[in-house]
């Protein structure tokens, strides 16, 4: 059986005769409605971690096969990452780290910018009525997102105050400081495009530009560095309390010169984060706690694949969906 | 009143008619007994911080004057960040934070290479007089050492196993290792020297060769960088395990380039560590579980003080201690 896919080799194509993953015993195959391109994809389409094949971990879609039929035509989403289930890793971290673990989209496994793909089944978390599929695609980025919220809590335990800057105004630093604002902590949001500072003060939460950053909200005791930036962990140890939290959210590819004096003086903890708890994200998204869809700057049918990532790819651009479940009836 | 004294100005001397310092109310004058030379002496003296003045903030001496009576005569360490005692990060981090810190020897006021030296009064610890000088003045660095063991307590809440690598055998790497082994952990020390891994092992601390750490001791849950070395980050990123701390102990004065990328992946923590508890350490030492006597190099009086930092500055060199007491009887 073949399908509809984005697929990336030496270059990015739109093939439309793509083999259909196979389901192995254990997993689902799980039909996509909407897909959301990551900068990660962007990075995957100019060569990083030399993946090949169906690029996409942001989704949602009907399961349409699975061991256990009472799923089959549940809305879903699924954690990506999936281990082997048995190691010390998968038990402490739910195949997060699992040494042997393929990542949906991103190493050894087919994703979802194609019409059907396949996950362990313990992966999937079903997706409640109320919440629409633009909402739901964001399941995987918020999670990574309210991930930063137990750091807070760390900080809180030790004393500290209840507040958070986070530096850089992409969709991923939107997301953010939108989850953190949302759990009632006073949050900062620093970045360099006024019209998207605009979206996230109509969240709540509080701007400043660039450079524009007052005495008063230095010496944060979390600071989460979403810009992607080769500057950004410098000005994050600029910004972070003496003892506080630097959150690493972006993997910028290339290699960093940073000064870690700083880190070392006054004993700052830099902590990456990945991935998050799908879960806790589809509850979130639930509660209407979080409304991600002020961020969606534009849609794609899977067909205008190319085009989806080339947006996504501007300076400055916001979240891109792609249609997914229109395909299936070309 | 003037006193011997190493000074660093343009150059490091000798000096035999250095004002005394001037006591402040609320600050104990101490006569010195032994001092220690740091790393971070010999950093100063090559221009680190711009700092000019006497240096050195390892040391055992006796009050002389305090504005308590009952505290002159006593044996004394001194944590050495002098913090204003008011601010927020004074009250949270008893003035190892504050903004307006002086730090004996390093910064803003003069330290230990001088046979009288002015410290606040709430910054001094008593010595037990089962502890030798040669012993106490190890105070200082083992509070730092010791500091790495609050996030061993952190992984093991978290459940890790409880076990370490110490990157680097020289002093501080030493006595990193000691002071985890100490508190019946399974440590492992990574050098290059095997003269040194000889005595680390003979404190009970399990060692290897850089380049021959085999897979059974990698995925450490706490692996701390006392290398010194610009690799040595980039080699704690390798052994540390999922969502492991790698603890930086060593302020490298020179831009370092990493790649972080595996920060995020691996969700790893990087935490900075410089001081840690005055109190704890001399506890520590008082009990015997850590014996620092075996990293002693070499000893000079004051009035050779150049000839130790010399012999401190050479490549692989332990612990050189200056005597100080004898000065006073020239």
């Amino acid at each position: 059986m073949a399908m509809m896919a984005l697929v990336l080799g030496d270059t990015a194509e739109l093939s439309t005769d793509e083999p259909v993953p196979e389901r192995a015993a254990g997993e689902a195959l799980v039909r996509v409605r909407v897909s959301g391109v990551c900068d990660t994809d962007l990075q995957l389409a100019r060569g990083y971690m030399g993946f090949r094949g169906v690029p996409g971990h942001e989704f949602v879609g009907d399961v349409v096969a699975h061991d256990d039929g009472a799923w089959v035509g549940k809305r879903v989403v699924a954690d990506i990452n999936a281990g082997c289930g048995i190691c010390a890793e998968c038990t402490r971290f739910g195949g997060h780290h699992c040494g042997d673990r393929t990542v949906l989209g991103i190493a050894g496994r087919s994703g979802a910018f194609a019409e059907l793909l396949a996950v362990p089944a313990r992966c999937l978390v079903e997706v409640p009525e109320a919440v629409s599929d633009d909402v739901a695609v964001f399941a995987e980025p918020l999670a990574a997102a309210l991930h930063v919220l137990d750091e807070l809590d760390t900080l809180e335990r030790a004393g500290a105050e209840r507040r958070a800057v986070v530096l850089g105004d992409g969709k991923l630093g939107q997301l953010i400081a939108r989850a953190i604002a949302s759990q009632g902590v006073q949050t900062t949001l620093v970045g360099r495009h006024a019209h998207k500072l605009e979206l996230a003060r109509a969240a709540g939460v509080e701007t400043y530009l660039d450079g524009a950053l007052p005495d008063a909200r230095r010496r944060a005791p979390l600071v989460v560095e979403a810009t992607g930036s080769e500057g950004g962990l410098a000005e994050a140890l600029r910004v972070v309390a003496p003892r506080g939290t630097v959150v690493l959210k972006t993997t910028v590819a290339a290699e960093l010169t940073v000064d870690l004096a700083p880190v070392v003086i006054h004993e700052v903890r830099l902590v990456g984060s990945r991935c998050g708890d799908m879960q806790r994200a589809v509850e979130t998204l639930a509660s209407g706690a979080v409304d991600p869809l002020p961020l969606v700057e534009a849609r794609y049918p899977l067909a205008r694949g190319l085009e989806a990532l080339e947006h996504a790819g501007r300076r400055g651009a916001l979240k891109v969906l792609i249609d997914v479940s229109g395909a299936a009836e070309r």
